[in-house]
């Protein structure tokens, strides 16, 4: 079967929803971003792509650290806005209430049910890719420390079902979380006796 | 308000379901990944990240191509199956119904409904990057084209409604794609007139 062509663009299905905190100019400032994914298991590691111009790059690589913090549907409105107005123009350091942990300068939310305090370990441009003028950084981030309350956990682990997490897509969130089908069990028919 | 540490994990919500294909010695083979972002929009430009002893990694190395497919609840056994079984032991070339591209080697799932056609830019190994014996290969991929049909999209664009794609967490698979709210909208509110 061939299939029809559409144009390229940057689809993932589902695609995540991040609210990622760094400190500029002293202060704590937040922007929302979907170009997210993991990239290790142990020792955990994330990698986050920010357009080189924003105002959370500043901060980042100032002080080579940032927080990735779990979205929730009750925050959907002020995740919305900081990925709307950038911090050159707007203060959105009393947006969320914050603390720091270990690292002491990647700002998190509290209210965000899930923290990840992160240090860069890897900085690339994407100008160094390809031929392009201006484009993302990408910071690959070892998670240092993860934060959250007992009322998202099931047996320790964050739970979907509790935290409300949304993914993006066509200038829309959208819910996530009924549950589908176990995984590493489905797929075990079509292996042969 | 300070918070509780719980063990630092490669956590994300959601997290993204990715069937991806290479092909190994010169047939089609598939794996499934969760460790998958956008890392740029024009170009578009994608990064999965697969552990560095996979078969389906000597074929991206190989032939610098890959698949990015994504899953539909109507496959998800096979997609669970393939992210069980490893092509090392098992010939995975016929559980798909494939077509390949303009790239020629990167093997593509027909009845995903939307086919990502990558060429590696560049490779990144994490045991480069931290103190590790053993890690994932970052392939950082340009998605050269995009396949869909008709029936997935909605003004030419891949619409999450139609797809029927899901996420992981916990050993499990989860729904996605119930209408929560508009982006870049909801926080208007915050704005300052």
């Amino acid at each position: 079967m061939m299939k029809n062509k559409i144009p390229a663009k940057a689809y993932l299905f589902p695609m995540p929803v991040a609210l990622i905190g760094a400190n500029v100019n002293g202060k704590p400032n937040f922007e929302t971003l979907a170009y997210v994914g993991i990239v290790e298991a142990d020792p955990p590691m994330i990698s986050i792509a920010s357009w080189e111009t924003h105002y959370t790059n500043i901060g980042i690589k100032e002080n080579g650290t940032f927080s990735v913090n779990t979205p929730t549907e009750d925050l959907a409105e002020k995740i919305d806005y900081v990925g709307i107005v950038s911090g050159k123009e707007v203060d959105k350091s009393e947006v969320f209430d914050v603390f720091y942990g270990d690292l002491k300068t990647a700002p998190m939310a509290s209210l965000s049910p899930l923290n990840l305090e992160c240090e860069v370990i890897k900085t690339i441009k994407v100008t160094e890719l390809v031929d392009l003028e201006k484009g993302h950084e990408i910071f690959i981030g070892k998670i240092v420390n993860a934060y959250s309350d007992e009322k998202y956990l099931t047996e320790g682990i964050p739970d979907i079902t509790k935290l409300t997490a949304f993914t993006y897509s066509r200038n829309t969130y959208w819910k996530v979380g009924g549950k589908l089908a176990p995984a590493f069990e489905i797929g075990k028919k079509y292996i042969e006796k």
